[in-house]
C-alpha cells in the first residue's frame, strides 16, 4: 500500500496528479491512500488565529476538518472515493486500488497528536500511516523538496530526520515523528505525477527523501 | 427565542456581540440561539469552485461545513456551547438561555435546502428558523442593512420581500423562502450590538425590516 499525502497547496493544480494515480493504482492493482492537506482552508483558521488568539486545541481541530473539506474536493476533481474510517477504506479499496482519507473522524476520535502548530497535515499523516502500519509516506508539494536553505539553495537528494532544523516543506514535529515511528518520507513537487510514480517504482527521481 | 444569524464577514469583530448576547439572554431569561456564517471558508469554497468548476453540490456541501468551523470559533469566542442538534440545543440551552448551532448535521442529514449558490447561510438558518418554529430572524452582518441601491444609496427602514432584488446583503432564494415560511427578519449591523438588543426590545434602531 502507498501512502500520499497530497498537500492542500496542490489543489489548483491537483487533477493531473489524482488522474495519473488513480490509472496507476488501477493498471499496476496497486493499493492508493491519499491523505489530504487543509490547503487555503487552514491558512483562514491561521489568520483567525493570529487576530482572535483562538486556543491551540481549537485551531487544531479546524485545521483537521479543513483537511476534509480538501478531501472532498480531491474526491470530485479525481473521481475518486473516500471513506472516513480505515475499516471501510481498506475493505473498498480492494474494488478500485483508490481512496481518500478524509481524517478528520479519525483523529478527532483518537486524540493521538499534540494540539499545536507545529503539528501540520504531514505530521497527521504519518499517524495515519501508523495505523495502516506502512513504513514509508510520499508528501506532495508544491515545491520539488526540501532545499539546503530556502529560498535559493540546493535541492538535497536524501536528508537525515535528525539533520531537518528550520524552515522546511514539511512541520516541526515530522522529521521526530518519522523516527519515533521508524517510517521514511518522499517530499515531491505534485505538480509532476511522472515524479511521484518514479518513487513508487523505485527510480531516481527529483525529490528528497528522508530516512 | 430569538434566532440571530452572525456572518462570519463579523468574525473579527465579533466579541462584543457575543458578550451582549449572552449577557442580555442571561439577565432577561430570554433564550438566543446563534447560526454562524460560513465566512472567509465559504470564500475559499467560491474561489475553489471558480477555478475548478467543482458541482453545485460540493459547494452546498462545504459551505454549510465552513457554517460549523465559523460557529466553533464564535463558540470559543463567546464562551457559548455549541449543538450539532436541536434535540440537545432545546434541552440545554434552558441552563444557559443561549446556544451556537452547528448546523451541518442538520442541514446535510436533511438536504431541505436547493444545491446552489442562491442559497447562502442566509436562506439556510431560515430552514432552521422553520425547524424551531419561530417567526422572526435577525441577520447580522457588516453594513447596517439593506440599501434601496448599494453602494451609495439609501438605508431602508423596511422592505417587501417582494421588492428585494439584485445586490444585497441577503442572499437570492433568501426573500423567497422567507415569505413561504411567513417569516419576517432584520438586517442589522453586528458590529453594534445594542442595535441587536433594541430589535429584540421593539425598539426603533438602525436596521432594515423585511415583512
Amino acid at each position: 500500500m502507498y501512502l500520499i499525502k497530497i498537500g492542500g497547496s496542490l489543489t489548483y493544480h491537483v487533477k493531473p496528479l489524482l488522474t495519473t494515480l488513480k490509472t496507476y493504482a488501477k493498471e499496476k492493482d496497486k493499493n492508493i491512500v491519499i491523505i489530504p492537506g487543509g490547503g487555503e482552508f487552514a491558512n483562514v483558521i491561521r489568520k483567525i488565529d493570529k487576530k482572535l488568539h483562538i486556543s491551540n486545541s481549537l485551531s487544531h481541530k479546524l485545521a483537521i476538518k479543513s483537511m476534509d473539506l480538501v478531501g472532498e474536493v480531491f474526491s470530485e476533481i479525481g473521481g475518486i472515493k473516500k471513506y472516513d474510517n480505515l475499516f471501510d477504506l481498506k475493505k473498498e479499496i480492494r474494488k478500485e486500488n483508490i481512496a481518500i482519507l478524509l481524517p478528520s473522524t479519525i483523529l478527532l476520535s483518537t486524540d493521538m497528536a499534540e494540539h499545536s502548530w507545529s503539528i501540520t497535515s504531514d505530521s497527521l499523516s504519518l499517524y495515519i500511516g501508523k495505523l495502516l502500519d506502512v513504513k514509508e509516506i510520499i508528501i506532495a508539494t508544491d515545491v520539488d523538496g526540501i532545499y539546503d536553505k530556502f529560498p535559493g539553495g540546493k535541492l538535497l537528494n536524501t536528508i537525515n530526520a535528525n539533520d531537518i532544523k528550520g524552515l522546511t516543506s514539511v512541520d516541526e514535529k515530522f522529521p521526530i515523528l518519522l523516527k519515533q515511528f521508524k517510517m521514511k518520507a518522499y517530499v515531491v513537487n505534485g505538480k509532476f505525477p511522472e515524479r511521484v510514480i518514479d518513487i513508487f517504482e523505485r527510480k531516481n527521481t527529483i525529490c528528497t527523501k528522508i530516512i
